[in-house]
């Protein structure tokens, strides 16, 4: 089975990050491809940077449904263009913050999310009402750290990380943490060593999740809302979108 | 007063249409002026088309601040990249989706949408959650007529949604209709005497609405989510989006 | 176009202010005629005085009607009988507690609501969640001013609300405030400077919505619910309000 | 025991159906005052007549606190004046709206409200809403019978409204039935034998309800939001409602 | 009227307390029969033990119906097994979670719950969210009292539940309190004398629930979901559960 | 990785049609042990059923225990012992309703249940709210097929079953079919192919989503509330279910 793992940023060294990820994850048979988009934002931290890296996204999601892929992760924790995916491919897309969040469902009564930057949470929040899962989110706490600041050994990431976890545990009484953004993968084992409940990373997740659906057989219903967009003309930088490219 | 109404796709002629409407809705003293983005589809019909109209929306954002814009309208149902557009405008900015369906709460109990295609009313029923009026809303009715056909005289357009909005009326219990597509404003007027209840255009709502918001001075409160966007790096066709152009 | 503003309380002092804020708002082309009951409370601050403000309003509603009133402005933030007012008006009616929220949905992600005494917050959430926006309501926070003494130099109502905001967008996280009694509607603007986020009038907020609404041609859809009420007697000292009068 | 059962509308026969249904129901050892109001319309059957019920309504409730009155019950299905007459009562008021939809939620899984005119359905729709049993209520149903027409033998209410039962158990799958009006008091036994499922009067409910909190020693807590209204002056005819007087 | 009133744990001692407190709450002509399961746990204190209640519950139910009981109580917070219960009894069926928190919604705009241990808290907040009161429900708050500790005076429960119950009113803002354990039921009166506000005990709340059912004639609605179990085979253990037994 | 997947009725074909979904839906390393508990009901056809149904789980999750399995999936739609499974594994435990209903939306906008008889249909709705997927649950629709009749050639369980699919996706919209009953897992792939859309069962997606658990190295979290239960004696038939045993 082959699994396209699209990293929304165009930061190598986060693509790699994410690959090792979720191949960590996934089970014999599988293989994973992560790929950077070749157009967008170097990091996503704002509803703009969000909202840009939708065309790089959908551009890697017909790239690889030409080599043949089996499903899609989107890993970036706002699920950016996850709707505009599911038409275009054929196997089913999973975005992380929906696999972390649903995934954490069923690890106890309530989890709380640990994320970047305090200007995401909002993003967060509109995600969990989105997916139904708002009712067992018993908090979304922001680091303050930047996205690519995480790879920065100068940062004290984990430490801070480290620390905001426990506090989502004594605090909110989290039954378990949901790491908010995909830079905070290789975090994850520490964390949860630390903190001592379960810590949630969506790549890992999502990776597990596609996994499962193409297993199993399932694919986006394509009745209507998501069958394959009607062909147009695009104009602009974005006529390579269209139909008549 | 300077409003900005952006028309999404990149069809002229809709963009005429949406200009007029705003225009007849404005008050004195307000300058609309109606513009068509350099990038994108020529229409929304789709997830896809939504997504890929978004970067094109906010290059006219940035082109509008630079021409001293006291206000936005995002004219197309979906109401794409409207947290984005509001992180880089200065004054307010409003969605047809959002502004119709909040207007319409202040017309009776509950309301339905008449839209166009069949798959775009998922999108449609998500809005109506997001802004909190899924309860007002009583259905959402597709009349299966793709968005360029409305201004065609020989698709029957008119008729066709005049009788969707009866059967609102009279299935839905409806006390108001909010009209799911921007290039359905200039029935407005007609949909409302056919039908016997008001009638809602989000064009011309959402340009009372900026006008109200410029008006009293408010403005999208820039404390942490939607302060600007962080300047960083864009890479690709979308470099001209980041900070170092 | 004729905007008719009702203060529900039979306090003159009060109304002056309400009128002042809600001329200030309206735009060129609008009278604004403020009135105050024949009857009933000189402030409203319980259940029993928002009651009991209802016939006073009514009747303001029915002799506005005559004098060719285009819609209707309620400025007391418990909306004090909008739905019966709906029946009575040709034209809109909106309440300030309505346009308050509504509006300040426009303006960020979450709003607090400032008010006056603690014992009318319950009503205020109620509010909230009846016009569907209880998810966007941060906090309703109360100054413990009984609503005469705004006007009071003595009372240092404005020191008192200014902190209560300024509380507000710290440990709420408000986006923005709205003012939850029409007798602050003259700090509106000093509030906004001291705090740093916008602050929404309700007077100002729904003065403009009905403004819309009539410029839109948008009355209250009057199938069924919202028809005119039947005819028919009543008695006591409430006669005058029935059909044999 | 003393309860005071007010009939919020000023038809005495239909006072003396719901003495009779109250007294039916209450246990031994309670005295029941059916009372009239001195003011107000002869039948509620719209938003207006609602609202200008409740005058009498607390006029009543204070008329009755002289009498030392242990409880009230509400006899109007829009449940008018309700959180006033809590805060002028010593102890426990219900309205049969709540108290009916209440109580039919201990009886299955969802109930239908059977009721008079279908312009009141919106109310019952905002109380269910305001009650929390939303998710239980399968269906509000309208005979299209005038409140006063109840009492009419001529008016074959009784087969209607038997009809409108059945149609509920069919249709909605109701496990019970909630008679949406306190006229309809006396057919509840004929209805629940006829259709089959439980059916619920409001009144009795109610009256049972006020029973069982005044047993209990349980009345409305008088902290902050339910403590007696502060004490203030009321111009014109509803002088009387205040301090003054 | 025959009231039967199960104890769902196996402690002879706290069925003698619920029996008191049903007894007390009971009106005149009812006979209250206090019932141990002949199997479980002797007290419920996990879900693990709630689960195991079941089995007893229902066989008390069964032996209930032999002996011509009118309605039952379930005397466990967690209202075990009561939509079973409700398939088997011919009468009402009411849990002492249920009563309770229906009946404090009569009493102001929110309570708050006083329980035992920490770790059933989770199972409170699910039945007030499946009863619809979520929204009413201002906190849950334990002790980390034991339950058989309620009984033992040298465990200052007494103390602990009143701290905590001052807490629920000063912190959550409650109008009353709900007692989380029906072996908290002796101490409801000394509670609201101490803390100033309704405290609802719900074994009184629900044997007077079952009361009113039973007086107004209404019994679960028994159509399709609450008919009578199929009859069939059960095995091991369990096999006199079954059909052949 | 040792899953233990526990059929919670007693009949053993229906375990053995079980055993081989799981095993088919089975990674390559995963041992798949299903079991038949030794007490209860030979099916589960009510809520009785489902209530007696849990001992027979729990004790198959204790002796899984000291086999040193990994997960757990409980085999029934109405997901039952669940929370009490949790308190006792050291691994995750998933039930099928959870883990189907859950999966169901990666695939689109809204599912519908499929199932066995209508009386059921009551606790899937309770665990599409208790789970916060209601909003994306379509429909719950039931074929009136007795459970073991699933196995009975002579029932045409297969094409009512299909047939009933059919309507869900025409009527409802469905996106995806969840399969309401563990005894439907082998009409998987034919449904799915007669009917065009994804179709979910249960039995398959709760197997890989514990796969999932294990493989990340995620338990339920067991502070506070998914602790182990405490010992405790236990009494009667069920003594062995304490501590003392």
């Amino acid at each position: 089975m082959l699994i396209t793992v699209i990293n929304p940023n165009t930061t190598e060294s986060m693509t790699a990050t994410i690959g090792r990820a979720a191949e960590a994850a996934a089970g014999p048979g599988t293989r994973v491809r992560a790929v950077t988009p070749a157009m967008g934002p170097v990091s996503i931290e704002s509803h703009y940077d969000e909202a840009l890296a939708v065309p790089g996204v959908l551009a890697e999601v017909t790239a690889g449904e030409e080599l043949g892929t089996d499903g899609y992760v989107l890993a970036c924790f706002g699920d950016p263009g996850l709707d505009a995916a599911r038409e275009l491919a054929r196997g089913p897309v999973v975005g992380i913050a929906e696999a972390a969040m649903r995934t954490a469902c069923y690890l106890g009564r309530g989890f709380s999310v640990v994320t970047t930057l305090g200007r995401t949470t909002g993003r967060a929040a509109d995600l969990a009402e989105h997916y139904g899962v708002a009712r067992f989110c018993r908090g979304i706490r922001a680091c303050e750290i930047p996205v690519l600041e995480l790879e920065d050994p100068a940062s004290d990431a984990r430490g801070v990380i480290t620390e905001e976890c426990r506090r989502a545990v004594a605090e909110d009484g989290a039954d378990a943490i949901v790491l908010g953004c995909a830079g905070m993968a290789e975090l994850c084992a520490h964390l949860s060593a630390a903190v001592g409940v379960p810590v949630v990373d969506g790549v890992a997740a999502a990776t597990r999740t596609v996994e499962t659906l193409v297993a199993l057989g399932l694919r986006t219903g394509d009745r209507d809302e998501f069958a394959s967009p009607p062909a147009k003309r695009y104009t602009g930088i974005l006529a390579p979108f269209g139909a008549e490219c």
